[in-house]
This record gives C-alpha cells, structure tokens and sequence, in this order.
C-alpha cells in the first residue's frame, strides 16, 4: 500500500494532492487541467448527486439537458456574462481532421472544415438555456419554469487543482424561469438553503449561507447566494452559489410572457450550482494525517470487514459469521464489503481502508470468535474496541449515525473558533495571519475598499451572512461608516 | 394541446419527428446538429439509466470519468480507431475569446490564444481512458479492470434527426481491460447479452443478437457484437454494441502488464455502450399515430387520474378518492399523477396523456362515485372500461405489467413474421421493397458482395445472429458458396 502521506502541519496543500491521488479518487490526466475521477471518487460523487438529485425534485425541478456548445453571437448575447467567461473558454473551430500530407500516419485539422460560427464549449449555459427558453414562454400559464441540467462544463483555468480548480468540471445548473421578481428571488434562496443543508446533513459540513458583494457577484446576476465552508488550513471555500438574475437573461434573449392580466413582461430568472468541487471541500473538511475521512452518509462503503486467519477451516468459519454480518446490515441499508482478498495481507488492508476513509472496520480472527467478540474500528476517531458479537449490526447502526454527527460537530467547533470579530486593520491582518478562518469586520460598503484589503492581505469579503445583525460602525479600513459586519476570509 | 400527428403510413419519418416534439421529448437547438432533451424526455432516459445502472453495477463495474477532451497526439495513436472518426470531430483550438476591435460588443476568438495542441471533443473515449489505463496497469492482480463511464460524445454528423443521430448525444461507454482473450470475448458477449436483457425486459423491444461483419466493425475492434431491433417502418436499428478490442489499444497505448508467472503481455480490451438513440428505438417501436406508447417500466408517469367536475363539492369529493389511490398506488412503487390542473380541461388533459404515452389513464366523475365505479383506459389498446373503484389499485398493477407484457409480444410477432428467408437476388430486392423487414439469405463472406448488395438495394447486413444455423449454400448475389445465411435490412 501506499507510503504515509505528507502531514497536514507540514505542507497543507502537498497533503491535500497526495491524499488525493492516494486515496484513489482522481488523477491529473493528459489533457492540461483536466482530471480523470476515479471509481472511488466517482462514487462519492454518485452518493452526493443523488441526494441532491432527490432535494431538487422535492422542490419541484426536473432535469434536461441542453447542448455542450453555445454559438458565438448567442454566447455574448448578456454582455456581463460574457465578459465574465471570454477569458477562459475553450473554442471548438473546425470539425474534421484529415491525414497530414507531411506526416505520415498523423492527423491534422483540415483547414476546408472551418465553422461558419464559432462554438464555445459551454463554461455556464444561461445563454443556450435562455435562448431555448425563449420558445417555451409564452404565457403565465408556463412559468414557473424550474429546470435543472447535471453536465459537464470547461473553464480554461490557468492554475488548477484536483477537484478544486479543473478546466473541465461536473456540475448541475438549475435554471428557472418566473413571472416575479420575488417569486424568483425566493426561488434563489430556496436552492441556497437546499445547498447548505446538504452540505450540513450529508457532508457533515458546516457553512455560512450569505450574499455576495457586488464584485463577487456572477457575471450577469443581480445578487448571488452563497454557501461558505471553512476549511482545516482556516481558508474558506465556496462550496454553492445561487444566483438572482433579475431580467438580464430574459432581456438579453427577448424572453417575455403574458401575465393573467394579458400584459406583456419579461421573465425573471435563477440559476444555481455546484460541482465537483465539492468533493475537495468534503477532503478538506475532514480528512487527518491518515488519509481520508468520511461521512457515513456519503461514504461508498460504511462497513469493511477484514478476516484475520491461518487456515482454510480458520477461513471458513470466519466468513460465515462476515456473511452473515453482511446481510444484516445491507438488510437496514448498510452500505458493507467483506474484504476477503486473498492478494492482501491484513495489514494491508487496513492501511487501505483508513486512506480511504472506511468509516467503520471490523476485524474478525478465530480468537475472538471463540470470545464471541470482534474487534471494532472507528476511523474517524481511530479508536479501537472488542465488542461482543451479538448485538454488533444495531451498534454499527447507531455507531455510523453517531460518526455523522461527530464529524459536523468537530468541523462546527472549528469552524466557531475560526470566527473573529476584529476592530481595528492590524488586528484584522494579524489574525488572519496567525489565527486563520473567517474575521467578521465592519466594511463601508465600497469596491474600492474590498479591492484594498484583498491587494494587501489576499483576504475577500466571502458573504453578508444572512443573519448579519445591523449595527452602526467603522470600516475597519477605511474608518469610513458601516451598517454591518462582513465576512472576510482568504480562500480557495 | 397539439394538432394531430401525421399518420405513420402518410409519412413515417415525418410522423416520428412530430411526435419526439409534440410530446415532449426533445427539440433542435440553435447549435447545428445538437439537440435540447426536455424534462419529459430526459425523465424516460434517466429511468433507462438508473436499470442500465444497475445491471453494469451487479455485473461488477463501477462509473469513473474521463476528460472531455482527447490531445491530437492521443487521439491518432490507435490508427483505425483514428481514422474511423477523423472526419466527424469538433476540435477545439483556441482557449480564449477576446473583445472584437472592428465590433462593437462583439466577441472574437483571440488568435494570441492558439493550443499548443488540438483538442478533440470525445467521438468516444478509448485513446483518453488507455491512455490514462497505462499508469493503473502493472500486474494481473490489477486485472480485470471493469469501468462504465456516463458522459457526452460529439460526432459531426452531416443529416442529423432527434436521438436517432446527433451529433452531441448522452450515452454510456464501458472500458474493460484483461489478462486474457476469452476473457476479453466472454465480457464482450457478457455486455451484448446485459443490452439485450435490458432492450427486452424493459424497452419490451425484442432485439436479435449477433456479430457484424467485418466492414460493419467499430474502428479499432476485431469483433463487434450487436442487438439489432426492427422499426414499426421495417428499417433495422442497431441499438447497442459491445467490441473485442483485442491488443490494439494496450498496444497502441503500451499498456503491458506481469501475469501470474512473471511475464510481460499486452492487455486485452473491450468497449460498449448505448446511447440516447435507444430513446429513438423506444419510440419507433411502440408508438402510434395517436403519439407516444411507453412500457410501463420506463414510463416517468404510470398512471394519471383526471378529475372530472362541474362543483368545487364535486372536486373535493374526487379528490378524496384520487389522493387515496395515489397514495396506495405509490406505496406498492406505482408511480401515480393526480392531474388537478385548473388551467386545462378534461378533454385537454386526456390527449395531452394520450400523446406523451401514459400507460393507463384513471378518469373519476360525480357520477363514478356514486356508483363506485370509474373510467380505465389503457394507452396501448386505446380501451376503456367501468370499474369498480374496490380493488382498483390491485387492477392496475397487474395490468402494468400486463401492458409490459403486450407492448413486447406485440412487437416480436411484428418482428417475427418480418423476417424473411430468401434464396434469389429478385425474391431479396422484393421483399425489401414490399414486405421490408429482416431478410435471412446466404452471403459468400466476402466484403465486395456486402458493398454491391449495399450500393444495390441500400440494404447491409446487420449481424450474423448468435444462435445462426450452420448450413451450406449459395450466396443470394454471388451464387459462391455460404456456410449460413446472415441477416440484412435497410437500417437507420
């Protein structure tokens, strides 16, 4: 198995890329800033998917799918939008290749096969979103409109990291379609909200729900939504935005509709998403030395049992009992592997299993068979107990919803540690200096003053938390008056 | 709602893109060849997803992704596979768009953005996922490599028709790499059979199994098998493939690994996929001139009940009761709409559930009530009958499945009495022309007669069935000798 991983205290980010790979969930691949996502992290993907699947349905979405490319003039038809993307999209110009005249056995683009029209590998699809939606709307009658797409997107990044930063990422975008103003940005909180109580309740990660400042903002909306994690190192990830887009899309592709009083209006929009990112921040949340930690709730197996023997009859004996312990549990829905490759040693095993974040192991050899016991492990406190067979299934039950709860609680604590509320500027660099995670600071309001104290300390403004208490003050810059505090924070 | 369809025996083709549009299905989009699947369509793909699945998963594979994206270099080193789709790629070749001096607000690719290399978007992903397999393969213990993919491909087709032939579609691609050659084959008759089981049991589209011929082969393979199903129209279409891939990507990719006495050898391959062209198939088979005929078991919506109501006593009243049955229905896995829209009549709901394929239709009025009674109608058979609201919900979970059971036999004995043994050239071009449909007739093997029976009759072969009879004869065209008789059609 793999040698130890780099330490957290030792290189944050080293530890982060290693664990990664190590751990089996996604390799950098052959093609510049795009990764290859592997079983095991793909199927963390799948879990996260389907919970947000389901909450989205709950909430009255159903999926489409629209095409990967958006066509120039269609592209830059919301200008702000377009602006915000032109500088990292990839751009599909021709469509063949032919045999290379000069080179034997190689392919070339065939210069006679150039579009008409450029197509932009979509990084965001609002354009070809709206532009469909265009012949859907026609009256109040069709609206609410509430879509949402699971695709892949391409952001031509320069710098890129595993999950965090990749040129091509997973996603799903919802877009929806309303015929107020209001109804549209209570739409937006909504996802907000659904965003961060999967982000509590499954990944076991606490987050700040807020508003972005304008600066922050996407590219084309009105306000955006955001979900903010904190992560070990004390830098913040966005983890979900949700976006109000006023009547800018609707506008920018004449989307209107007849209101139930025969008027004429243009459409209100959302749109909201996350990706793969996502599981970066899951890795960063609550990952040790050790290699990976999981939630129960999101892990692909929660249950590994591990064999321990000698003999063939040692072999059998143990396993009926593992069989047995298997069917129980997949019989209350536990996700368990019965480990019993014979290419591995136990050892092995069990290094395998705590790198990629088994959440509970069972180790069963003859001697505790003949005790009625087998040994018990919990990965994210790496503690260890004998425990009496019988009664096992319901402790491992009540054991993985004990787990989950322990591990948002400990990322809570963190978190809430990580919270200082500072006064004055030297305090606010010190801190973020020593200290680390979120300042709470009073801003007066300007994008002059944010745009200084990120050129100064990297930090930004992560969100207007939702529940900022109003209280008068000075800016903890520029002196100037302030209303509230703000979230600062540097981050991924 | 809707106009009527044209008739299939008017216009078949025309009939079929009507009706992927008129109930829901899918569109065209502004991007050339590319499709927009709207929620009722992609809800009938997400159910074939989640059993296609489930069937890859409990044969052993599990879902990974691949970059979306293939480097020039990558992409040619398979030299068939290369060849078979240099004509048909999207290539990306700048990374960035700028402002457009001669235009105001306008956009243009920036030429100071060139790739170092092209990019291809994915025809299919054997070079990137080889490629990558290089570094995952060293030993046969890291053997059998069982891997699906769910993604987007793009293959610049010239004629495009919804899910029949786009040039973006939605599909899945197994990638499967071995120790051994019979390995190898027996994954790839393995994958063919999993398709077959799926086409039948839950498309309740009978599929004949075979292998194509050699000019009929994916590029790269040195076998493909397929399932082939026969259209309402007497056109074959093949509905998935599954390829023995032999050496020629581990040699292409240098993918070696140790075996078990320590020797170096290349590694054997397979890929296979469906896509949602198996949608097209889905419609063409069942559907009538009346819209959409879905089995039950990929139906999003089973049953719809349709209140019919002059009071809001009235409406109350039958909601009582359509909530009931909801409910019951619901809880045995029924998936059950009560349809309660005020924004449509009766009438309106019923053509608008006729034309998108809702297996059975519940229609309850004051009337009904009073009697106990209320109205089922199924979509297959266009029948209606009076039952007794008292064992309703058992009624129609049995006819659900005998609905699936129809829907299937009713499409072999179409199948069935369309295959046709010919022994002449004349019968052959005949029987195409009149009858359509399956012909089996004797070929001499050579691809020669394949192509001029092709340039002929328009027809190829579609496969050499599994269970096909060894039996000596003449060749339908050449008179030369034939040791079986192999299957040909026109095809979409």
């Amino acid at each position: 198995m793999s040698k130890n991983l780099t330490s957290r205290t030792e290189d944050y980010s080293k530890w982060y890329n290693e664990l990664v790979v190590k751990a089996d969930l996604a390799e950098n691949s052959a093609v510049r800033g795009c990764m290859v996502i592997k079983p095991y992290g793909y199927a963390i993907w799948e879990k996260m998917q389907a919970e947000l699947d389901r909450m989205f349905k709950e909430t009255g979405h159903q999926n489409a799918y629209f095409p990967l490319f958006v066509p120039k003039s269609l592209f830059e038809a919301e200008e702000k939008n377009a602006e915000g993307f032109a500088k990292e999209c990839a751009i599909v110009t021709h469509y063949r290749l032919q045999n290379d005249p000069d080179n034997e056995g190689k392919l070339r683009v065939d210069p006679e096969a150039k579009l008409e029209e450029e197509l932009i590998v979509r990084p965001t699809s609002e354009a070809i979103i709206w532009n469909t939606y265009k012949g859907w709307i026609q009256s109040y009658r069709d609206l609410p409109l509430l879509i949402n797409q699971w695709a892949n997107v391409v952001r031509w990044e320069m710098r890129t990291r595993l999950f965090l930063r990749t040129a091509e990422f997973l996603w799903q975008e919802g877009h929806t379609a309303h015929a107020t103003k209001q109804e549209a940005i209570d739409e937006t909180v909504q996802m907000n909200d659904v965003y961060a109580e999967f982000a509590e309740h499954f990944m076991a990660m606490p987050v700040i729900k807020g508003v972005k400042t304008e600066s922050e903002r996407f590219a084309g909306a009105l306000d955006t939504y955001c979900i903010e994690a904190l992560m070990q190192d004390g830098k913040a990830l966005q983890a979900g935005t949700s976006h109000f887009l006023g009547q800018n899309f609707a506008k920018a592709f004449d989307v209107k509709f007849t209101n139930n009083e025969g008027k004429q209006d243009y459409v209100w929009a959302t749109s909201w998403g996350v990706s793969t990112r996502l599981m970066g921040a899951l890795i960063m949340t609550h990952s040790d030395d050790k290699g990976l930690v999981l939630p129960p709730k999101l892990a692909p197996i929660q249950v590994v049992i591990v064999p321990i023997y000698k003999t063939d009859d040692q072999f059998e004996t143990i396993s009926n009992v593992a069989n047995g312990i298997v069917k129980e549990l997949r019989s209350l829905g536990v996700s368990c592997k019965y480990d019993h490759r014979t290419t591995h040693r136990p050892g092995a095993k069990f290094a395998q299993h705590e790198l990629q974040g088994v959440p509970l192991r069972v180790a069963i050899g003859p001697k505790d068979l003949a005790n009625g016991t087998v040994e018990l492990a919990r990965r994210d406190t790496l503690t260890k107990e004998v425990i009496a067979l019988d009664g096992l299934v319901k402790k491992i039950d009540a054991l993985l919803e004990e787990i989950q709860d322990a591990l948002f609680n400990k990322a809570l604590d963190f978190r809430s540690s990580h919270i200082t509320e500072v006064e004055t500027f030297e305090e606010f660099k010190d801190v973020l200096e020593t200290k680390t995670g979120f300042i709470s600071a009073h801003w007066d309001g300007t994008a002059e003053t944010e745009q200084k104290i990120k050129e100064i300390t990297k930090a930004t403004i992560r969100c207007i938390p939702m529940d900022v208490v109003k209280e008068a003050g000075s800016c903890v810059y520029s002196g100037k008056p302030s209303t509230n505090k703000v979230l600062f924070a540097k981050a991924y």
